[in-house]
C-alpha cells in the first residue's frame, strides 16, 4: 500500500533546516552559508566585511570546523558574536548543529548571520542549513579550472567571491578572471560575482553594497508578508 | 548467536582495496594516494615529477575528479599513461573505481602509480584504496593553520608536500613554514616534509630522491618476500 501525503516527509536535516529558516524569517535575518575549499580566505573575508559594515548591518557568525576554535576567536576580535561548531571529523555542517548554534546567538539583535561552513568545496553543497542563500568563495591561488571541476557550489550560490586578487597584480599566480566568470555564468547565468582581496580591501565596497541591499530586500519582503 | 570468524569481514570498499593492494604487490608497484584541497597543485606536482624521473622511475597516474578530463589530459601530455575517473559528484575516490582504472593501466611496465584523489582535504582520508601510502599536499596560499584544522591527512600521510613556496619568496602570502612543520610533527613525529614549488621546480630534487628510494625499498622487500 502506498500512503500519499500532501506534504513531503522531511528527513532530520531538512526538519532542522526548516526550523532554522523559520528563526531567520521571524527575526528578519539574512543568513548566508559560505562554502569554499580550505584556505580560500573565508574568515578573513568575514572579519573585513564585519569592519566595513559596522554601524550599518549587525553581523553574527557561526563557524564550522573539524577541530579548533581558531576562526571563532578571530571573528570575536572584531566585536561580533561568533559560535564555533566542531564537527569532530565530519566534512560539512548539519542543520541540527546550526540550530544548536543559532540558539546561542543574540538573534533579536542581528541583521545578518554568516555560516562559515567546513572548508570543503563539495560535501557542504548537499546539506541545506535553512540559510537564505549560499556564497561560494574561490581564491585565485586555486586555479581557474575549479568551477568546471567542482560545479555544484558555482551553480547553487547566490553570489561568488573571487578572493586574493592582490596576487594577480603581482603576477604571483596564473588565473584568468574572465575565463572563470564565463565558466561560472555557464552554470548560473545571473550569478553576482565579486572580485575582492580580503587582505587589501580591494573590491569590498561592491560586496558590502550588495549585502546591504540583500538585507534591505529581505526586511522589505518580511514587512509585506506581515501586512 | 554470535559467529566468530578468524578473518575480519571486509566491506565492499576494503575488499576492492585489498584487490588493488595485491595487484600493486604482485607487480612491485609503489602506489601513492595524493590528498589535498582543490587547487593545491597536485596535477602540476605530478607533471613535474614525471619529467624529473623520466628514464629512472616509470610512472602512471589515476586521476580522480567530480567532472571533466582536464587533469588526465595534462598528465598524458608528459607521455605518461593516465586514466581519468569521474565521480559524478562524489567527494572521494572508492577502491572499486580505482580497481576499474588499474585494469586499464599497463601495470607490468610501471614502477609507481600516483592516484590523484578528488580535491578534498577531508573525505578521501576515510577510504583506503589499496595504496602503499598517502601523500598530503598543502599550498602556502591556504594558510598555516590547516594541519591543526584538518588533522587527518597530516596524521596519516607517508609524506607531506608544502607547495607554491615561490609565493613566499615574493612575500605574496603570510605562511610560517616552521609553524606548519611543528604542527604536522605534533600529529606525526617522523613525517617526511618537502618544501617545493611545482611551478619553478625548487625542492624537487629531494622529493624525487625520496620517491626513488621508496620505490627501491619496495622492490627489495618484494624480492625478499618471493625468496
Amino acid at each position: 500500500m502506498k500512503v500519499k501525503v500532501g506534504r513531503k516527509i522531511l528527513d532530520a536535516n531538512e526538519m532542522y533546516a526548516e526550523k532554522n529558516s523559520n528563526i531567520f524569517a521571524k527575526n528578519k535575518i539574512l543568513c548566508l552559508n559560505m562554502i569554499s575549499s580550505p584556505g580560500s580566505g573565508k574568515t578573513t573575508i568575514l572579519t573585513r566585511t564585519i569592519e566595513e559594515l559596522k554601524g550599518e548591518v549587525k553581523i553574527g557568525v557561526i563557524e564550522g570546523d573539524i577541530a579548533t576554535e581558531l576562526d571563532a576567536r578571530r571573528i570575536r576580535r572584531t566585536g561580533a558574536p561568533a559560535v564555533q561548531i566542531n564537527t569532530e571529523g565530519a566534512c560539512h555542517l548539519s542543520a541540527a548543529q546550526v540550530n544548536e548554534a543559532v540558539r546561542k546567538m543574540p538573534v533579536k539583535k542581528l541583521d545578518l548571520i554568516f555560516i562559515e561552513n567546513v572548508g570543503n568545496l563539495i560535501c557542504p553543497t548537499a546539506f541545506e542549513l535553512g540559510e537564505t542563500g549560499k556564497i561560494g568563495v574561490l581564491s585565485v591561488a586555486e586555479g581557474d579550472d575549479k568551477p568546471a571541476k567542482y560545479p555544484a557550489i558555482f551553480a547553487m550560490a547566490k553570489a561568488v567571491l573571487i578572493n586574493k586578487i592582490d596576487l594577480l597584480k603581482i603576477k604571483a599566480v596564473d588565473f584568468d578572471v574572465e575565463k572563470v566568470k564565463r565558466s561560472i555564468r555557464r552554470l548560473n547565468k545571473r550569478m553576482a560575482i565579486f572580485e575582492v582581496s580580503a587582505k587589501t580591501g580591494e573590491g569590498f565596497s561592491n560586496w558590502s553594497k550588495w549585502l546591504v541591499e540583500q538585507s534591505r530586500q529581505l526586511k522589505d519582503r518580511s514587512v509585506k508578508i506581515i501586512i
